[in-house]
């Protein structure tokens, strides 16, 4: 790292954690941060990050759906502009960096270019739904920017009966124009910076990476049917136990999970029927969710679990019945765009690690439209989703860092 | 089976049945058998005992916790009396014959023993309860019957806030008189006849068992915490994950138990925290119930299961934690009574099958105070505490067969 890059110039890192930490408090709860879909607090936090565009020079507009959207349009600009963004609704309480950290990051990145006159223009996004809590559909905005925003979701109610329609007009907006909300063609590509929310980069010891995909999801649900039975009349050898059925799955697989690289398999979730201390389980329902980057990877592994299923439960002479719940194909990452994204982390002399991410996020909806890249800055701990969610100081320095070779590769 | 040994004169095992039958029909809920504690359709099941007792000539009164006591005082009687006893109280929803089975039973017994011309009185038990639903506190007729009735107990409230002493008081009974329920030392000995309530006679092939002993019994919890996590973004090897470590402990549980000679391990109940299909398990909690008839061998097996939830825990990075909620050592019937009823057993052409209980029964409150001995009847599909519990014609002709043998040899 011989090139003084110009950060000193602009916004330290302390400043983007502040900041972030500063929006957190704009919350649906005092002491916790809570921020769902056009809630009061959006307001503020709109209000917020206006100021901060409108400092740069940004034209300023909120989309029918709520992204807050602000372009920044230099003089003898190329054509086509480059989208930067992230979200800013939260989980209910949440940390202080998921979402927002990619926004105040974006700004950070625009301030970039404005110093070193890239003639680019840029438009930061900020979604104003991902996690999906308040209509239990995630990425409401950047389904709407996107194009596929399906307007029969604007009929679902929230937990207290309020329409989809309805909360966007109480916002001021009006829900007949989402489809203005879409991106045109004029789009060069699009960039997301945020937290990592696992432990694979603080595990490697590395301050970023760049996203290869988003891996693709199964969800099923397996039901292992026995035998209930007094637990202290049976006789081991006479049990039809469900619980040790589902035992003996749940460690198979596991150390099929580990075999397969990439993979991840988790049971999440367990139901034990009647779920008494001295009954043998009759019955037990567990969730199953397996994740790879590979479609084909994760289908084999998934008929692996079930077959698992059928030959244990058979063994015991148990029933078992499963039912597939989701099935999302993974979505790659812009190959070029990546590489503009990884060229810049080189250069400003981090490593260059490439990996999937396991969690959904904007840039799969985005990538359907335009060519999409990710940036994850390492979470300590892993933590994500809970107050204790942090970010470092030497993380953020790195995203500001990538920003300013990133600009100069856009601008060159 | 060469002697027609007179059950031709008495009641038919058809007959036993269907007046089983008849009292599961007395109960707090139509259409299905619940009979708790001192509940009105005691009363009607005690109106018809006592007229069953009176027909057959014996002196009939409850006592204070509610048994229905009957005697049969047969002239030039010897010094001490038998006691033949079971309950009539159920569990919700109950099947027909856990407990009355064994009062019809003593009532034929006494029969047989009137035609026999039996020198010996017996006194028939009715247990107003045994299975512990309405105080959450079981065998208080037996307690208060071996004299070991706390007194504290009449404190206690049921689900609908009524005191004992109420409960007991609005049956028409005195508290205050508890102590007077307690046997006097002319008592001979006590035999309660029972269903199985378990696959093992079925399984043998069997009709008939004598029972050893009532298992000793521990009864755990443990806690495994690991770290909840995101399930797509926490790779396999950095996981923490509770419910993984669980299944393998499980699995260990089972084998363990598999391989020592009548232990039964029972993981009856499971809660994982935060159980969703999603997120990585950070903490589950399980239940453990572990019987043997041997103590020693069962504390052997808690302490192992005990090393193995250390052992699974600590190679994973958990941590793990356990209370012990009940450890109770466990009863031996008594030797002479138990040979003499396994002798009218082999009398009657049965196999001489010895077995424990791996339930609870009156009889191990009973052996505190008198020689005790029980009788298992084989329970079909083993199944107990369920509409659908039943037992065979054939096995209530050989407990009425044995009761012709045993009565013979009480006379001789």
């Amino acid at each position: 790292m011989t090139e003084s890059a110009g950060t000193e110039r602009g916004t330290t890192a302390a400043e983007v954690i502040a900041e972030c930490r500063l929006l957190a408090t704009m919350s649906e709860e005092p002491g916790r941060t809570t921020r769902r879909f056009l809630t009061p607090p959006v307001a503020d936090v709109h209000a917020h990050l206006r100021g901060r565009m409108e400092e740069l020079g940004m034209s300023v507009h909120t989309d029918a759906i709520g992204n807050l959207r602000g372009i920044w349009q230099p003089e003898n600009a190329r054509p086509k502009r480059l989208l930067l963004a992230s979200h800013i609704d939260t989980v209910p309480n949440a940390g202080a960096f998921d979402g927002v950290l990619g926004v105040i990051l974006a700004l950070e990145w625009v301030r970039i270019a404005q110093e070193l006159q890239i003639p680019r223009a840029i438009e930061i996004i900020a979604f104003s739904e991902e996690e999906g809590v308040r209509y239990a559909v995630p990425f409401l905005g950047s389904r709407a920017v996107a194009g596929i925003f399906d307007l029969k979701m604007l009929a679902y109610e929230d937990a207290e009966g309020v329409r989809m329609e309805d909360a966007i007009r109480s916002f001021g907006l009006d829900p007949g124009k989402i489809a203005e909300a879409a991106v045109d063609d004029g789009v060069i590509g699009y960039i997301e910076i945020h937290i990592e929310q696992g432990p694979v980069l603080e595990a490697e010891g590395l301050s970023l990476a760049v996203v290869e995909g988003i891996v693709g999801q199964s969800r099923l649900g397996f039901r292992f049917t026995g035998q209930a039975n007094h637990a202290g009349t049976t006789p081991m050898h006479l049990r039809r136990d469900a619980l040790a059925a589902v035992a003996e799955w749940m460690v198979a697989v596991e150390a099929t999970a580990r075999e397969t690289e990439g993979l991840v398999a988790t049971v999440g979730k367990i139901a034990a029927d009647p779920n008494a201390g001295n009954v043998i389980p009759g019955v037990v329902d567990v969730s199953l969710d397996v994740r790879h980057m590979s479609n084909s990877a994760r289908t084999h592994a998934v008929q692996e679990f079930i077959r698992l299923a059928n030959t244990i439960a058979h063994r015991r002479g148990l029933e078992v019945e499963w039912v597939e719940k989701m099935n999302e194909r993974s979505v790659k990452m812009d190959t070029i765009l990546s590489s503009d994204l990884m060229a810049a982390v080189e250069a400003a002399g981090y490593s260059a690690k490439k990996m999937p991410s396991g969690a959904g996020h904007d840039a799969m909806v985005m990538a359907q439209r335009v060519p999409s890249a990710m940036l994850f800055l390492r979470s300590p701990g892993g933590i994500s989703h809970h107050p204790s969610e942090a970010v470092l100081e030497e993380d953020v320095a790195a995203a500001l860092r990538v920003g300013q070779f990133f600009m100069r590769r856009l601008g060159g």
